[in-house]
């Protein structure tokens, strides 16, 4: 077989297809913030980030940089090990007590990354509990999925945030059958919230673990932070609330909290926790800076709601349509993969504006769009930029306006 | 099903079979590798590590640490986002250009960890290309097995290091069919190191891939810190080469690099690339530093493979039985689950020496060993104290030492 040629023809199909994707090269800038340098062949340029996952700027927290820092003064560059293999670093210890403490559960467990955490946790829940069945939502993360793929146990698939459709499900297995619902709070691509609390309901009734992925709501909804089950005051109905450091807290790492006993088999069973490096001390300390921060820091959250309030309105006075949402991801919508590329090429290109595209097979076909994220730090002045912007190009790609 | 009875009884299996982990809760102290302070119920109290992964103590160079700080300072905590969403750092793209040059390669492509470099490189080649068969050394890593049982394609385990079992089952399969041939330059348990050459020979005849996981070799062979297959001169024999930034290299992460139109594949298709956060701009560039200051510094290679030697002459001195091998790697052997951890009790807590007592099924009963690692920064005294230890414990342990 000629395998260079197989991998040219299949780059070939993703270019066919409008699917193939360039990464923007950036450098971010701190104390900028939401200001970067991109690096293009032709030299470099400013532009401001309209798509960043630093939904807070926490990325540029002071409290956290110079933990950050410190840390590295004191213990270095890596941790060295994987935890069990000389890698547990206090900061560590302290960030899975911190973490614990956010959520209101007896442990914590971190893990490289969010998609780790979903996918070890998943995966070793439904290889090691005999029957375990997995009902899942429609919706859920790649990292999720691929988790109970990872796990070859029977799952269920139930309709996006569909009540009926799920405890149809649950009432249709084996009573007998111990059970796990997994589902998210804010859904990335769509920005819609589930009905935790019913499905903690549903959950009860049917003797059901709960298994919810904040990593869209960690640190930005809830008094202290704790994500939307925080907020409606029922983190203790979850089993298992699954976090990520890398998304408002501005680091990078992901982590579950849950029982004492659960964190620790997962610990002691997850391929994907055993055998890794465990994160750089200083990435631990940063992730306890911004958690604490966030825990009594309400400006933040406040100004970042206030953000979004502030471009959907503008949005809408311009008649840009944008999917309602009660959260803070403001998908905006152009129903055409190649306008939707061409839009954002034009953005970053003529305007200095950066947002990536979002199209088939992240969203389904028709939906594309792009995914907007203020944060607390766009100005006035970035938001008005970003409308105008638009609204030139709803015009010159003769794209229908929202009806008041 | 009561949830938590089933893990408390998971987590009462392990303690009986003497499996369960409790993990070493340190301080690294930078400047002062590799002691580090070691937290406990009752206080703190300094270590000597011997069991780290930083083989070289890069995670304390200057100029790894300056670099990251100053990247820090420069661009903030995190990436932001996905490699496609925001999150592409001018530092990835510096660090994927140093490690394609590292390597001899036309590209390369980062990942979170080494874990996934391998469980996803080696699943995505799998489930894409149609018919692949995966021909997997006995004593491949977690990482590398769980990718290729991802990969859902055929797979044939091949006797460690074997090159007619190899051979045989190369010929053996329909003539055909696309092949892989994946295995570790140096095996971390036994430190023992594969016939890289021989097997590029065989996957010739054969028309198969190459994919070489270096992660144990990486900075520490060759002269310019490329591994293995650099030290031997063939690193263009190979169509893969996978390494680590959290072990030699001091920082964390993993990579493949290969030619540009597979690395492009990987990018384009691999899950656990593309929905991951990616990794900070200061881990990049502190590992862009290491490697550089690695391509041309022998200093660090050199007291390595010195005080690798000290170790063992010493230890041979005292007759400490310790498993012979070409690499940096230090097995002595225990050969019993219970003395090991016993051993590795006392260094600790007696001692103030830190070695992890590796136990089934990290390797097989009967072989329970002290996986001890020289760095360049351990001192004669150190390594005295070490030897000192262990020949009071196998007197007092009656453990039979090795006979000249």
């Amino acid at each position: 077989m000629d395998f260079e040629a197989f991998f040219k023809s299949e780059l070939d199909g993703l270019h066919e297809e409008g699917r193939y994707r360039v990464f923007a090269d950036l450098e971010r800038q701190r104390g900028q913030f939401p200001r970067a340098t991109r690096y293009t062949e032709n030299g470099s340029h400013d532009v401001t980030v309209w798509c960043s996952n630093d939904y807070l700027g926490m990325g540029q927290n002071q409290a956290v940089v110079e933990a950050m820092k410190s840390t590295i003064d004191h213990c270095g560059a890596g941790a060295g090990g994987t935890r069990n293999i000389s890698g547990t670093n206090h900061y560590h210890v302290l960030l899975e007590q911190e973490l614990a403490d956010l959520h209101g559960k007896e442990s914590a467990l971190i893990f490289t990354s969010g998609y780790i955490s979903n996918w070890a946790t998943l995966g070793t829940l439904g290889q090691k509990i005999p029957g375990l069945i997995i009902f899942s939502d429609a919706l859920n993360h790649a990292s999720m999925i691929e988790g109970i793929r990872y796990a070859k146990c029977e799952r269920v698939i139930w309709k996006h945030n569909d009540l009926k459709d799920l405890e149809a499900k649950l009432k249709a297995a084996d009573p007998k059958a111990p059970k796990l619902i997994a589902f998210e709070s804010v859904y990335s691509m769509d920005g819609d919230i589930a009905p935790i609390n019913e499905i903690c309901d549903l959950a009860d009734r049917y003797g059901a673990m709960t298994y919810l992925d904040e990593v869209h709501a960690v640190g930005m909804y809830g008094p202290r932070g704790g994500g939307v089950a925080e907020r409606e005051g029922i983190m203790d109905r979850l089993t298992i609330i699954e976090g990520t450091l890398g998304k408002a807290f501005g680091v990078m790492g992901g982590y579950i909290t849950a029982s004492t006993a659960l964190c620790d088999f997962i610990r002691s069973f997850a391929s994907g926790f055993i055998f890794t490096t465990a994160l750089p001390p200083s990435l631990a300390a940063g992730a306890v800076a911004s958690i604490r921060h966030l825990k009594t820091s309400q400006i933040e959250r406040f100004a970042h709601q206030e953000r979004v309030r502030r471009l959907r309105s503008l949005l809408d006075a311009r008649g840009i349509p944008h999917m309602p949402n009660p959260s803070h991801i403001v998908p905006v919508m152009v129903g055409d993969a190649a306008k939707c590329k061409w839009i954002s090429d034009i953005l970053l290109d003529n305007f200095n504006i950066y947002v990536q595209p979002i199209n088939y097979p992240t969203v389904p076909k028709k939906t594309e769009r792009l995914r907007i994220t203020p944060t607390p730090l766009h100005s006035d002045a970035d938001i008005d930029h970003l409308v105008g912007a638009l609204h030139q190009l709803w015009s010159r790609c003769a794209l229908a306006r929202a009806v008041a």
